[in-house]
């Protein structure tokens, strides 16, 4: 078992506290945060508790780090832990500014430690199935993905200004997911985006729907649908089409009932939001965080993966600007 | 083209009528029927009409007639026809009355001219794919059905007296199901009934739910799920389990739209009715006439398809009465 | 009955011929086909025949004309026909030339007599359940469209040539749902294409792969997708995404058996093309002509459409010419 | 946290102590179990280990014992357990033998201390979600309930002759749905069982393929179909028919992913066995057993169901001797 400190028990970060508890593979030996609750869940897991991040990381015994804090500390506290030798457990974003990420390289793209930094949406089962059908070549040779990544509801219109904007935010996943499932680099984007969800959104300078298009230099495309409110729950698919045939990963109701009626046959609805939908890809983040300690595996996504993403969140709010598409 | 001569144009004889006028091969020239709407039709189709079936009959140009009169009268006008050496075609029941087949057994087990009893479900394209995955041994050996025969919703009570009962009337039709998919003759029936839709029906002396159990020499088996009212539409499912997998024959929607919402994914409701739902049966029945016409087709089922299920209704009902098992 | 000739009885036209015979209110009179199939068909349907369009023509009986000839003679039929005071039923494209078609505006835009050009999809009881939904407001206040439109296998390159390119022989159903179903006019459009099916599509000057997007002066959006082959069969399908949610018209596999083995449940695999899977929409054209013939109802489809759907071709061909947004 | 001992880390054992050991509010205190796996397991997650129950239960600080012994030792170790005052979380059987229960009722239905006999099903999410439905009226008044229950390979004959029997080993879980699904005290049940499956079990002296029914005084009927092998995974569906529709729990796919060729679309397959398939309703047990030692909740499931289901069981096994129904 390794000892493991976390940052942060906001929202995300008692999910992951609760995921490092149930691994039997780590033992919570921190928690750095000041909050109240902090203190009680540090009682109710017999672990020690602390507001500086410097004593956690001055004990010999704690193996890895689970950075949970708010997104503007995630690259300073990396950084620390990286520092003091702690393997790093960051969920995404590393940070939300590319040249500050650049100015961080040295650090980050060799890091004295090992950096795990965190996609959900890789450690998703369906959506690991979906990328071994595209390798295996079940579908044949692949030439063109659909995403679909519509929210359940628009966050508070408060939440927008601090949030990174739509693309930064929200489609950011979406570009992890295109760049991870097609076989060649992306060369271009095309992008655009409307307000048609909350007016409140559109005062705050973001945007709530978009539709985007990336192709590579083959001539394989991927499109991306996004909106901040589906009204019908998390709904999260993608569809890969190939020479012979398609594999999809669907949306994934909340159980297997259906109730059959006059007016139809109606399914258990989606899951309500990302905390039930990821719920297995969030445990099996923090077993791969287990197997770097074990040193059986290397990080599947870190700095590289990062800037990546980021970068095409970027050319997508240019190509949004111009009104054309950018070259990659 | 065959001439063709319709007796009857009820509800059912309504349907037979158009599939007549839409079928290629098939030319209808006499309707025999004194209601007004025959008039109509004939003047709309371009046929003659009689209330007298003999005159039809004498029409040494008509070479098939599909019978459609009330039931009671489906014997004496089958027998009529067959006597004028005319090809029929009548929907089953034949007769509700075991006895009353038996003792035509020679003019029907052997007829003067094909007689074509028809089945519709033995018609439908998702049975006789089903039927066709366990010919070909896509499940392994069979060994048991699930059949679910639900109405929409419950005749009326008056309905009730002149239908023949549960069993005559409507597991009829899994009866024919069962001897048609399983591959020996069945050997044992097991039969319940209750009461639960319309307690008019219970004083009519019917019943309106069953679950019914019949067994081969070899030990398979074949389960009859029956009620009057699904509360769902027109539930019609049959599923086979075999030694490598299920092969199942789904409930039909009445289309491929879908809603989802906050509260589940809705898809398209049932078919309303038989009507619907076996639409394409039904045509597929006449072409299978037009075949028999052709000379290029036998009769599928006729004079034995029809007393095979009766025996097996009469059967049942000697179950619930002995509450016992009753051999076969 | 309704006297009605046919010009044309290739694929498309035998196609419609049975449903024009099948039709209880039409009845076919004159085959206008030098082929010799169509002498056979003619005394199947006890119809006459002739070589010469202007012979069927000058019948009095003759009121609707179904123009079922090869696209390059379309318009040049249906301008005989309307010349001749005959409804005309004209399967799109009217022709593949703007110009040309706006050239005969005034006997197009107010024909002599009715010209219904059928655009099959709109007669779909898929797409029109769909459509109502987004009409009725069940999914809310609509904001974008997601259609998917992927042909089974690719034609043969020789018929690339004369197909007017992938925009205006395949796509062109799209823009026409498009335009049907967006609650404004389309202001803009962006299209990318590769040729990733076969090569010899490429060396014809055509493409088998797009991605395009449009968008209203609300910020709605559609995004089409267009294989020239899917390797999964004919998958058609439309997905509507408004503020309470979602409504679809998914693929239509062909019926609704299943198989369940080991690795995985199998649904019946999607029509293998447009004749099956459209097969309900053909006829409901051929209602619609009747109730046009009886004066019950007005073209749903006819000049406007026809040059609606073809702009946005040489829009999107152009867009890709670009490598830009092209303004509608 | 709770201090607990478990007894046994055969299967099953092994999947409870991972589950006791992810639980936050259980504390692993005490193994009792001879193997050598249990001695790594110990290590691994700090707890002491003994051969000796006695020497586990003299442990005060052990509140709870999980009993994952093979069935034969069950009652013997719960007993003991009850006897030390210590509440007892055990999965279903208690016993296989109704009588030996019977013997031992005193301490078992009003135990000295909390007794869980754990049924897996009613803790699955599923099931759970469908007995709300049924409660809460939403497919108005129930009427008949079908269960499938099919396991995916059967048993090596050896294991048979120790397994009680196809009844009590298997279709003892529908019998616990069946009662616990149903409104009233069921009062009939009808048995019909085959040996299709495998000749080593009829020699065995054991069958694998079962049909039954139950009844309820007011005419409500409940069907079971049960197989030892469905070449298909674990298909584990119920279907509740009521007045106004139909509710359902599907067989469960192991993921949401779908592949579509020319043959079909595949979805994933359903779970390979009871482990994947009730993960979730194993941990909602060991939650329910938490709830139990905080003082929350009573034992949902205990020494009544154990009885009523086993002796369900005895009496489908008089059903099949006599070829007739049996009275409860």
């Amino acid at each position: 078992m390794h000892n493991i400190a976390q940052i942060g028990i906001g929202r995300m970060g008692a999910l992951h506290l609760r995921n490092v508890v149930a691994n039997p593979r780590l033992k919570l030996t921190w928690i750095v945060d000041p909050a109240p609750e902090a203190a009680n869940a540090a009682r109710q897991y017999q672990a020690k508790i602390t507001t500086s991040l410097d004593e956690a990381l001055a004990d010999p015994n704690v193996k890895g780090v689970v950075v949970a804090s708010p997104t503007a500390f995630h690259l300073e506290h990396v950084l620390a832990c990286l520092k003091a030798g702690k393997a790093v457990f960051c969920e995404k974003p590393l940070d939300l500014d590319l040249g500050r990420l650049k100015a961080a390289e040295k650090e980050l793209s060799k890091p004295a430690a090992p950096l795990f930094v965190a996609f959900n949406r890789r450690f998703d089962p369906h959506f690991r199935k979906l990328k071994r059908h595209i390798v295996d070549g079940t579908i044949g040779a692949l030439e063109t993905i659909n995403i679909i990544n519509h929210d359940p509801a628009a966050p508070p219109a408060h939440f927008i200004g601090t949030s990174g904007g739509l693309f930064k935010d929200f489609t950011i996943h979406d570009f992890d997911m295109a760049a991870w499932l097609m076989p060649d680099p992306l060369t271009e984007i095309f992008a655009w985006t409307s307000c048609l969800v909350d007016p409140a959104i559109a005062e705050a300078g973001d945007v709530d729907t978009a539709r985007l298009l990336l192709r590579d230099a083959k001539g394989r495309m991927c499109m991306i649908s996004n909106t901040r409110r589906s009204g019908c729950g998390y709904d999260q698919r993608i569809q890969a089409f190939g020479s012979k045939g398609m594999a999809s990963a669907n949306a994934v109701p909340q159980d297997a009932t259906e109730i059959w009626q006059e007016h139809g046959a109606l399914r258990a609805p989606l899951h309500p939001g990302f905390i039930g939908r990821y719920a297995e890809a969030y445990r099996a983040e923090l077993d791969h965080f287990a197997d770097i300690l074990d040193g059986k595996a290397k990080p599947e996504t870190s700095y590289d993966a990062s800037i990546q993403s980021l970068a095409l969140a970027e050319a997508a709010a240019r190509s949004v600007t111009l009104n054309a598409p950018v070259k990659l």
